[in-house]
């Protein structure tokens, strides 16, 4: 027992290690391809390279190959990516000890057995620095351009991640009967179901390399927007349309794993029924929907997908109410460490606590982020707010580049890749036709309400953006126990390595062929006053939202806006006093100056004084330019005040 | 398989959310008690006491006790810990799923026995929290006095841990052969070297509950470096002294817990032989010296010992050199971003190296600490130098309480205490004895060099300030297979809670008791002038160090310091001029001025500047206590540039 502790203790010293390494090296050389001027490599691509290098030290380098390689794959591969549950390795670093066990040895040695699960765990990865990584997205993002755009990003995002994931499944499922029509599966291999759940792992683009893609070349801050928002929120659209599915499938497999192999499709979706929480997709097909649609079912999912993101939404939110009150009412930011502290450990918590309890933590994490950077940033110190953001932006960083080069280790360790030519082409072909099927359609018909159209080039962009990365990844390699889902697992990652490096390093030539700006900062736009009111249904829509966020929400959570006891009605006195403005802090000039969300702004310029020494060329021109954004943000805010 | 992947991700959101409300409770309720002047109870203190409170309600008050009780401390029991290798718990939060292994349930499902090692392991904890810990503490230091103090230290850290040790062996082995006498316990149960060992793990003092508590009170600086210089390296004394004996015999429990349960000691320590990589009392015991002594294998062991030490001391100085030279000769400090975390990853990477090449991680974390804050930090832009320490703190703040949560967790949850009372009472008195034994001799010896006393009333609360914590807890919990081994873990848990709770909130009215100042700047001493010359033997060591430091090595590392050119001879011109000050910064000006290692007061003040508006009362007097101290330092280097 103790000797498989300390066994794993080493695997884990030398897994830690390997990916410090790892993460340095791709540190390192992406800033010196960087400082060449040669912007096409990314850190995602240069960490997805160096991990898919070690992966083919570690597979083809290992002193004994064969079923040694294998083992050192099984390994580093996490339990749900592992379907051999009789193979186990215990040692990476000096010496293998493999055990291949029989059930004769399993006898002998029954304390041997335990060391199964000693491999690697990609949700622990996943649960590390996904959160950071998504919460860094949401509160650093430009809250004001969100909400301006958030009608198109919620349609591109829902209707068109649903629009995607159709398109994909239905391309994907015409492929795999042609696939039966040649010989190259047997009928029942791919259900319609299996297709869907392809479409839905595959059709959310992914925040963090588009984070990554943007965030260097800086293009234009709407379609900036655009394309992150888009990225982010049809994640958590994919999350509630795969998770529970795999959740449920797994707790069945684990009875199964003993008696049968492969190809225990059928079964599994009819055992699905005792899964306690049920997915969108599971749903659908519980109903005995696999194969015609069935309205019902149809409904039921929708229902269950709308109740799960409502769920996540409000935790994140309740959250954020926690941070705030907290911080608005303890004078926690006279300690900048302390209120760093419950900052960073309150916003974790949202993702694992809806995780507990079965809903997305992606979109808790998400709304998280928007609203702390909406109301609890303003109860922050100065230096609380700096160093947020810097720890946010440090675990990120590393997160990106643990999690792809995870992606391209794998790609190349997993040992049991199912490669289906046919498939895989299929998959290709559709995820470019449904790109196409959610982009234009969906921008024309949104053109049509906006005053500010989404322009032709980019339409083109966003069509091409389309990158997909770590949460497909997660999302596939959830259950890998048949061969239907290894296949998909497969498809997946390479599809995930081919928008990565093609589409990613393709990205710098293709925005100057569609004549987009690039080099722009994030807080600036020229064209700015024209969107703000030129923005489709500015006065209803906006105005019932301002209303309640300006008039309640702001009041009542940080110390800005006017006070509780104007806004609510007569008979709250008491909850207005004692939610009211308690103490009033220097912030309170902030406030009133900006009561818009330019407080990141603010926290730029001060970063900006600290990094004062930095040669950043264009340093002068920009702080005018976010001048300007802040007497903007003033002057829309000025009617409310009045 | 996948089940277990699922319920394994399952506890591990659970335990996740867990310690960060115990965390968060902690910070909360501790600071607020802090705001009522009430300056007994630190964090460590605090979040051992909720931790114990979240044990106490896991114990009694989940659903079924009896049986289940015991499941629920095993499941968040490390492996360690871990003495009942057949009971296993799969879901620690809504339904409790127990399986009791018998040999016929684990044949007819094999698959469900790899459960096992679900269990969360503390070393992940210790991995994650303890290297920043003691890197914080490391880098934070005052250098210069820590320098001038190091005789000291080196003699209260190694001599002063040795006497402890065979004080506490040779008391504790006392009332060993007592409770024999007594009929407490079987002739055998205990041998000199279980003694020696608890010894070993007892009597290093804890760098994180002794950071703690001066942090906190801000003790005279003189005191405060003595104090956690010894603690910081007399753990390395500790784990060098236990660390490969608890390695070695877990190898060998692995093969024997299948067919033999408790009272393996002789049986045990004649495998040892097989261990790979050997410690001191293991090189001792091995000798077949566990009655008697033996001069050959104490020999031996001490020569382990300083292998092991000087080891990890290289091995963290060859990182501090990579991390120099990297963020010497590149221009990373353009991108604070990346500095940062090549900063974060390597110097965390000193740590693991050490800790899979066998060394000591915290040795090698401790030197490597204090060189990067001698040489790297020069190399540093002052955003890198920010994000570094800021980033360190968060991780020590949080990783304390973690740290000390989990103790008081375990505490209560451990299902196999082993009390005996005779045991404990003897514990308690040695560890007393043994203080006392260490830091008076020692003392009056280093006094008969010093020209700078350490004055009574010091010595006093230096022996009083004996805190026990994580790493003796860590050091204990490796091995409980014995009933022996169970006893120390217990004594240790129990030794450390008093030691924390009573030593740690008796400190303060102790200081006032022997009119020890507090409230003192890290940085600030009046009779630092006086002190500089009057230590001990300050031109024969520290000018030889002094050379080595100012004429080679920052010159090496930094861009501070003579030219290369200049130190070195003819002959080594290529190197020199290749190694030689190649960019010219603006930190060029700060290290004519600060030659010395005053760079963190720099450091320091900038984040003053950013701090402003916090309403530190004697922040003016300070700046000028902390001029005071630079002007110190460059007199002292003066003669060195002549």
């Amino acid at each position: 027992m103790t000797g498989a502790v300390k066994h794993r203790h080493d695997n884990a010293t030398a897994l830690e290690l390997a990916a410090i390494g790892l993460a340095l090296i791709t540190i390192l050389s992406v800033w010196k391809l960087k400082q060449f001027k040669y912007k096409l490599l990314n850190e995602t691509g240069g960490a997805m390279f160096y991990g898919m290098l070690m992966g083919l030290t570690v597979r083809y380098l290992s002193p004994a190959q064969g079923e040694h390689g294998d083992d050192v794959a099984t390994m580093c591969s996490c339990g749900g990516l592992n379907s051999t549950p009789h193979i186990l390795t215990v040692n990476i670093t000096s010496h293998f000890h493999s055990y291949r066990h029989t059930a004769k040895v399993s006898q002998r040695y029954p304390p041997v057995s335990i060391h199964h699960t000693e491999n690697f765990d990609p949700e622990v990865l996943f649960n590390l620095f996904l959160p950071p990584i998504i919460f860094h997205g949401a509160y650093t993002l430009n809250q004001k351009r969100f909400i301006e755009n958030l009608g198109s990003i919620l349609s591109f995002a829902f209707l068109g991640t649903i629009i995607s994931c159709m398109t994909i499944g239905a391309c994907v499922y015409g492929f795999t009967r042609l696939m039966v029509l040649l010989g190259q599966a047997a009928d029942g291999d791919f259900f319609l179901t299996d297709c869907l759940m392809f479409g839905a792992i595959i059709s959310a683009t992914d925040p963090v390399s588009v984070l990554g893609l943007l965030s260097d070349l800086r293009v234009d801050v709407d379609l900036h927007t655009l394309l992150f928002g888009e990225s982010v929120l049809n994640d958590a659209v994919a999350i509630v349309l795969t998770h529970e599915q795999s959740r449920s499938s797994r707790r069945v497999n684990r009875w199964q794993d003993g008696e049968q192999g492969d190809g225990a499709g059928r079964q599994l979706t009819q055992v699905h029924i005792h899964g306690k929480a049920i997915s969108a997709i599971t749903t659908y097909s519980q109903m005995g929907a696999g194969h015609s649609f069935n309205p019902p079912a149809f409904f039921l999912s929708v229902g269950h997908f709308l109740g799960v993101l409502a769920g996540s939404f409000l935790l994140g939110f309740i959250v954020t109410v926690i941070t705030a009150l907290l911080t608005k009412f303890t004078r926690l930011c006279e300690n900048p460490l302390l209120e760093t502290s419950v900052f960073f450990l309150l916003s974790w918590s949202s993702f694992l606590s809806a995780e507990a309890v079965g809903l997305s933590g992606i979109v808790a994490v998400l709304f998280c982020g928007l609203s702390q950077a909406r109301y609890t940033i303003h109860n922050l110190s100065s230096v609380g707010r700096t160093r947020t953001k810097q720890l946010f932006e440090v675990f990120n960083f590393l997160g990106e580049i643990f999690i792809f080069g995870y992606m391209g280790y794998i790609l190349l360790t997993f040992p049991h890749h199912v490669f289906k030519a046919f498939f895989i082409f299929g998959a290709f072909l559709s995820i470019i036709i449904s790109r196409a099927c959610n982009i234009y359609p969906l921008s024309f018909l949104l053109n049509l309400g906006r005053t500010t159209k989404i322009p032709r080039n980019f339409q083109h962009f966003m069509m091409f953006a389309g990158l997909r990365g770590a949460v497909a990844l997660n999302l596939a390699a959830r259950d890998t126990s048949t061969e239907v889902k290894r296949t998909i697992l497969t498809t997946t990652l390479l599809l995930v390595g081919f928008t990565i490096w093609v589409l990613g390093t393709t990205a710098d030539p293709m925005l100057r062929c569609l004549d987009i700006r690039m080099g722009v900062d994030a807080d600036e736009n020229p064209e700015d006053l024209s969107f703000e009111v030129a923005t489709g249904r500015p006065d209803t829509n906006r105005s019932l939202w301002h209303c309640l966020d300006y008039k309640y929400l702001k009041p009542l959570l940080t110390h800005c806006g006017p006070p509780l006891t104007d806004s609510l009605p007569q008979w709250c006195g008491v909850f207005s006093r004692l939610f009211g403005r308690v103490q009033v802090q220097e912030d309170e000039e902030l406030c009133e100056i900006e009561p818009d969300d330019s407080t990141f702004i603010h926290l730029e310029k001060t970063e900006d004084q600290v990094e004062s020494k930095r040669s950043d060329s264009g340093s002068e021109h920009q702080e005018d330019l976010l001048e300007g954004d802040l007497g903007l943000g003033t002057a829309a805010a000025l009617p409310m005040e009045a």
